[in-house]
């Protein structure tokens, strides 16, 4: 064997480890649908329960399946032009081949060429579905289980993937604004909150979480062991949905980069936990669970712009600011009478801009215009596209259960079922 | 350093990649044994909960140790040539040793041999767990646990293996028929499927399901969240299942096919729980969350079968196929009176053989005599040979529960304690 | 391109392989924690859950914080030489920076400088918590929740790391009497139960758990489910915790080596679950699924003192001995009135000691003399460092809840919240 063949070789196995990375990352991103579905399972009443597990489990087919068939077109035009997806004017002819990079255009390349497209497109559509996921849980246990079906279907499909060509297909973001969103703080999760946002304005809150004379009432979750199960789950996710973002992994520059990224997405979470639960214990003298919960994944979500300049101990406190964010914001949310059953929008909404501006802190690269511009370009599309279907859906099927149907639980009306049959008593 | 040490090492470095990347998608399967427990745990009521958790629990320990005491030797008689394992002749006297390929034979053997024999053999121990985990969920809530503990030895053992190598370990299945089956819709899932539907034929329905006057009595399953978990663990291992199938990863062709049995089995699942969802919506007027779980696992056991030949659309198609045909096949079985408290025998055998007839569509190399031959070997062998060892369990040990015990639940019974001793009124 | 750049090529390539297998390896021991806090969210009543949760998740976070700010410099004091990580001296400035390896000095290093260093901080810093993780469960249902957490700072930071020196950051242990432990029975699962037992001590068991006239009353656990589906994270977190501590997978006997640890960890757990059940059978007359999850971990604890040494078949034989052991060992302890609630005194403690025993077994490296001082300074450390800082506590801010809180359940008196709200009825 010659030096050439032996040099082939080697390209075609760096390709191959980076493949084979990019599909375990996004496994992990796919088992963040478990960890919303239990989250927000968990933080429920068990007279919902049913009915945003349905939810969730829909919301992730439905992402997968609009992303292939139009989402992924939108958001990354140039990888049509490889001839591996067809275009989106073809779209009705044949949608999807099985056909990717020849081994000879790989060695060709160089190394320009280093995975497989479809791995690519397994990664992001694990990504559509997080930033839906983000939704269910803030509009949950009053809406319609089939609008927000429907809601799904416009987000994955064109919402989502119109902003994500902004940052990562090519689009003005990036290349005019210097936006810098490693894994998107804003591009996925202040996307997903602000969609959600304009949802609960337009839904209102739940009967009986505000009273008449300016009180709010605490709605318990009825399962705290799922929501607990559920932030595990996405902590673990997140090593893939940061550390897939790398995209690469078969040099030594590039594994360093991804143990970096591992190590701070950790650390963040950690610093944003403790955090959360010191706070809580200040202000409401008791050790807040689903305080602490929020606080993880305040940590995660602020991490996520950049995972990648800070220390770990800097991503430590990257992530703890997040969780002290977190709590504050749940409060001030309740106060001016935004309901939101799991704190989803604290979470991914105020902390996703907390992370896009913390990445000023530590990367030379990021402008704060650039920053800014990002934020606000990402939340007015989201925010305002979103409140037009919401809106659409409003007038047209209806977003919200009857008062009657809130009041019974929405599992028996949407569902025809009981989650925990057993465990409740009749009411 | 000379060519052929780097083309020796770079060798070195495959073996490396395949053997890591069989055991992280061996890893995913073994996680599938979580999914079924969480998945019959939600299904059941919670008086037989502890009983559903100690059968799956104890028949994945089981199924390890029988496949490595005889099951391996059986399925592969090849894999013993190498001498890695001790031929079956001389199995009492070592069993399995710590052996494996010499790096000088990988080299020498130039690329013929490119991962570890233990690793196959850890793939392939948890598949056979999972035809196992089949058998428990159609058969719950009134076999008694030792009586199915022991068919677990046979199936496990014997049952599974002589099947299995018909058509992975040289039988006449692939050689003389050409019959195609990619991960297993046929020689895992219809296999597990049968044995089941053997099971329940002797055993008969639970007490009360079905009515004196033809009438069908729904038992909810008591924890819903519980099978939604499942379920989204079965969709992770599932990337397992069938990404670990291809066996190899490191060339850039083989790092596609992986990448594109990854982007399959995903979308398969995705049609499968939509269009379940959506017909059990239009047949029933409600969203039923357990139709959508098990359209979710129909879509994942049919593309089984070849989810490397289809595009994504296709295989899309195929999963929603399945997920039609699971909610129709769990309506007609309780028609017949054959009760399966968590629809196992739809999922895993009729869509099994939906998935190994879909074969035919996509993939040229498939025949319609191949596929129909294997699925009716399969299913007389695994039928038949389960139907006898149930018999002479029945007329031995016995395999019902007294109905007292059935009445009371059994949790008191077999294992002596409750699954959740606090949450249910004492009946 | 010329040999020597694809041999450096082919480095570098070895480099990326082996920290991508180490940041896997390390994600699934992270997924651990997740085991353990549902095992023990499982084990405990349903008014202690929600604390036992907070505590999982918080001592997880304080083991992430507390050991990058001087555990791992205590631990592993050698690898500040190489200036990644500023030595303890230096703590103040800058505690960790992002650099790592640079590939020049890799290639230089021909394969002596095989991955990140900051993947190694990862896959250590998982373990940490594993050790800490063990604490929570002995100490459940009467400890404060925030003295609990100043015992983990103190345990993450200085008592774990100082005995973890002895084994794997070049002390005594190893240098001076040959111990040999190679993924930790004796460094990480004996140190978490000697620290548990030391616990449990000084806080006395639960009230009402020991009766007058020397009776045992059984406190079940109040989710079953949960205590299962944590008992499989742990199994498949092990195959992390064993299978990365082979620290390297790139050539052919390395792959062999991890695939042979996967093996002999599956091996061990499904004898250890199936010999714990079978004898509960014949003590109790009854399948006790407690006793068989528990049995189950014994066997993983018992195999990670040398999962690489003895065949599958004595793989499952020392499992199997573990999981006699443990259940033995829980009756014991009971007969003593030592209260540990989940078991893990026995599971982590007894059975860690019959894993560092049994290498001499399988491994003719290993001398008694050198693992009988390992027990037992592990032991001695790990028992009497924690003695005083239980003692400590005692004596300054308490560590025992109120009489009262403990009969109302810790949940409402340290985190103000139920975990369940609406499935027990208000005591």
């Amino acid at each position: 064997m010659d030096t050439t063949q032996v040099a082939a070789q080697v390209t075609e196995l760096a390709y191959a480890l980076d493949t084979f990375y990019f599909l375990v990352m996004g496994a992990l991103v796919m088992w963040m649908a478990a960890g919303f579905t239990m989250l927000e399972a968990g933080l429920v009443r068990a007279k919902n329960t049913a009915e945003i597990l349905t939810k969730n489990v829909g919301l992730y087919s439905i992402a997968c399946i609009m992303y292939m068939l139009c989402g992924y077109a939108i958001m990354y035009p140039g990888a049509f032009e490889g001839g591996v997806f067809q275009s989106l004017s073809t779209m009705g002819s044949g949608l999807l081949t099985t056909s990717d990079n020849a081994a000879a255009d790989v060695i060709a390349s160089g190394g320009e060429t280093y995975y497989s497209n479809l791995s690519d497109f397994f990664f992001q559509v694990v990504f559509v579905a997080t930033a839906m996921s983000i939704v269910s849980g803030a509009v949950a246990e009053r809406m319609k289980l089939w609008s927000f079906l429907a809601f799904a279907v416009v987000l994955t499909a064109v919402i989502y993937p119109v902003q994500g060509f902004w940052n990562w297909g090519g689009g003005f973001l990036t290349e005019s604004f210097g936006y810098f969103d490693f894994a998107g703080s804003g591009t996925v999760h202040l996307c997903g909150a602000a969609a959600a946002l304009a949802g609960v304005l337009v839904l209102g809150p739940r009967k009986g979480k505000y009273g008449p004379g300016g009180q709010i009432n605490a709605i318990p979750g009825c399962n705290l062991p799922l929501a607990a199960l559920g932030t595990l789950i996405l902590w673990l996710g997140w090593f893939g949905f940061n550390g897939g973002s790398e995209l690469k992994v078969s040099d030594v520059g590039e594994a360093n980069s991804v143990a970096l990224v591992f190590v701070n997405t950790n650390m963040a979470a950690a610093g944003g936990l403790v955090f959360a639960l010191l706070l809580s214990r200040f202000w409401f003298g008791k050790a807040d669970l689903t305080m602490a919960l929020n606080g993880a994944l305040a940590g995660l979500v602020a991490i996520t712009a950049d995972p990648l300049s800070p220390s770990p101990l800097a991503a430590t406190l990257i992530g703890a600011v997040g969780g002290l964010i977190v709590v504050a914001s749940i409060v001030s949310f309740d106060k001016i009478k935004i309901d939101d059953p799991v704190g989803a929008i604290s979470v991914h909404g105020v902390v996703g801009i907390w992370g896009v501006m913390a990445v000023l802190f530590t990367n030379g690269d990021a402008t704060a215009v650039g920053q800014i511009v990002g934020v606000a370009s990402i939340f007015a599309w989201a925010f305002l596209a979103s409140l037009a279907v919401w809106f659409i859906l409003k007038k047209t099927v209806g977003i919200r259960v009857s008062e009657e149907e809130e009041y019974e639980g929405v599992d028996i009306g949407e569902c025809g079922l009981e989650a925990y049959p057993e465990f409740t008593s009749a009411e």
